[in-house]
């Protein structure tokens, strides 16, 4: 691209937040990155600002017609000291496959990607080192157009964010325990499921909400048009171990195509593990259960990386899974990958991408 | 409520814009009604204050989660200079529907309608009075709390703004070209498709610019589930006069119950004409069509009051409907609504709702 990127230094640093306390998307960094689209200049004039509020007209197509995108992705900090990004190219991607979705204008993923690079080396006294620690990167584009009226906006802000975090589900993976949804509907084929966008997780608060009124942590979401077939969890894709063999939902337009979900398919083709992408109806998944056939259910996504379900709630029915703690092949996934991740592990599939200072040289 | 609603007086006005070339949603009046909620004082401090930008943490819950709900109605300038709303309570209602369903905390219809009024009031010289133009105005309500994580903002924004604009598409009454969509889905049963929320118009865009590179104006929506019946059109809803009945599909959850419908169900019925609120199959339509019992089509909403249909697309089929031009009873419709909206027809059915001065007057 020949792009440049540039750094605008801060005043004056914040004071870190406790490494003990670090909670979930509650501390951001000093600084993130900005990027601008209009029309006339495409995505341009990428630079690296003091964290700090954003300016927009009320009339902001964001706030009124949901023309938004967003990832999730983490920095890992390695025992060596080595700073790792964990699949960034897919990330990458699916935002480019999110924008399409929603007519934003498609970014420049490897020039993204390097500017990410460039912010996280930037912070990388902000990535905290103990396990289940990382540092959250959040990118996200917004339609900025001041204008009221259903079309594509014709100008966009791309912003990233950085917030230290702690272990998703607190220090130990204690399992979770699912409601499966049969009444709301988060997405549906032909509609924007398969894309990291506002309104499928606004759509999902109702029924999450539902769910832990009822005592449950996630919901379980189904098809929407037969309200039959196991889609994802609140902000996981699920995965069955049936029987020896391990079941995931296919792709089918309505899912997210979670990297996480990814790297577990692979994983488990590594290791010769029978795994199948597949509809699945909830109905056989109980029967199974009823047989003690259900041998494992887990989560899978950026936040909790693993995340084992002890119990499934659906219709009047409950199951516990196994005995309702984490299973060997979750743990297995768990610590393979978190093993990868911050480098204890090979990385014999090539993931890891290192942040190195010296590439990431900005223009001050 | 016993609330009071603030005044900031703005230092300098803005020049009105030329009233020949108002077009839709793209001027803004000098100022705006905002109002905040919070979990420890629910929704408070109403004030007016001059129209501006708005600033909010990059991790604000609308950017990322799409949490965010809007309202569309008009105040029209009667020719005896009286200032009109057209049935606001129905539009209050609707938002806190759609409230329910985002999970956002409600508003207090009756205040926010007064406080609504106050603005209207103060900006009663930005009414537009010429054929058609009216002040649009544009309540909406974000999420604004700073965190990352898909739950429910605990602080939110309600921000009214005002926009004078012309006829929604242009002087004439041009009937529209329609394509019905048979890949990309809306909403469905379960979903939000009968909330105004920015996740569904978000979903809208790419069949919208499809339609368009094919020739046509608006896409018709068919049912998520079976893409068989239709729902609505981008931002109306849709009716048919087939065989001297009217015919709309019935409100099932995926399409916005539009004020503007409610108030041609009830004229018709008012008229005696036979209208039915059910499920309309687009194959039974163009059967119809094919029959020459087709014989008016045409969308309603806040925007362009009636906005007939000219042609209908679907597969391999093109329909023209009628001969092309706005039929009688789309005709008639128009002229009674524009009519009791602008004050020149009574207002029979008790649907206007003065501006009063008196009533509005507002702590400086
Ligand atoms: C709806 C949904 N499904 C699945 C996932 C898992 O995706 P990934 O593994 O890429 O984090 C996420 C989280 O990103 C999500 O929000
Ligand atoms: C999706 C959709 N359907 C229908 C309508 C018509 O509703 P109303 O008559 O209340 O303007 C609108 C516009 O508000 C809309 O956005």
């Amino acid at each position: 691209m020949g792009q440049q990127i540039a750094f605008h230094k801060a005043d004056q640093l914040k004071v870190k937040p406790d490494p003990e306390h670090l909670g979930f998307g509650r501390h951001f960094t000093d600084y993130m990155l900005e990027m601008d689209y209009s029309v006339d200049d495409g995505w341009h004039d990428a630079r690296i600002v003091p964290y700090g509020p954003i300016t927009l007209q009320p009339a902001a197509t964001v706030f009124h017609y949901g023309q938004e995108v967003f990832e999730g992705m983490k920095a890992y900090r390695a025992e060596d000291g080595r700073i790792l990004l964990f699949r960034p190219e897919m990330n990458m991607r699916r935002m480019n496959q999110s924008c399409a979705r929603l007519n934003i204008p498609a970014i420049d993923e490897a020039f993204v990607t390097e500017a990410i690079m460039k912010l996280v080396d930037i912070e990388k006294d902000w990535i905290p080192s103990k396990p289940g620690q990382s540092l959250y990167i959040r990118p996200f584009i917004i339609g900025t157009e001041s204008f009221l009226g259903v079309h594509p906006a014709e100008s966009y802000k791309l912003i990233v964010i950085l917030s230290p975090v702690g272990a998703y589900f607190g220090d130990t993976v204690n399992p979770v325990k699912i409601y499966v949804e049969d009444e709301y509907v988060r997405a549906v084929r032909g509609g924007i499921g398969f894309a990291k966008t506002g309104g499928n997780y606004a759509a999902s608060l109702k029924a999450q909400s539902k769910a832990e009124e009822l005592g449950f942590d996630q919901v379980l979401w189904l098809d929407g048009v037969e309200h039959k077939y196991v889609e994802e969890v609140g902000s996981m894709n699920i995965f069955f171990k049936v029987d020896g063999e391990v079941w995931t939902p296919a792709l089918n337009g309505s899912i997210l195509p979670g990297v996480t979900r990814d790297s577990v398919i692979r994983l488990l083709q590594h290791w010769g593990v029978p795994v199948k992408e597949k509809k699945i109806s909830v109905k056989k998944l109980f029967k199974k259960a009823e047989k003690q056939k259900l041998e494992e259910v887990f989560g899978t996504g950026t936040a909790a990386v693993i995340s084992p379900v002890g119990f499934l709630k659906w219709e009047d029915r409950l199951i516990r899974v196994g005995n309702g703690e984490i299973g060997p092949l979750s743990k297995k996934l768990y610590e393979t990958l978190t093993g990868i991740q911050t480098g204890r592990l090979e990385d014999e599939l090539g993931w890891m991408q290192e942040v190195s200072s010296e590439e990431t040289a900005v223009a001050d």
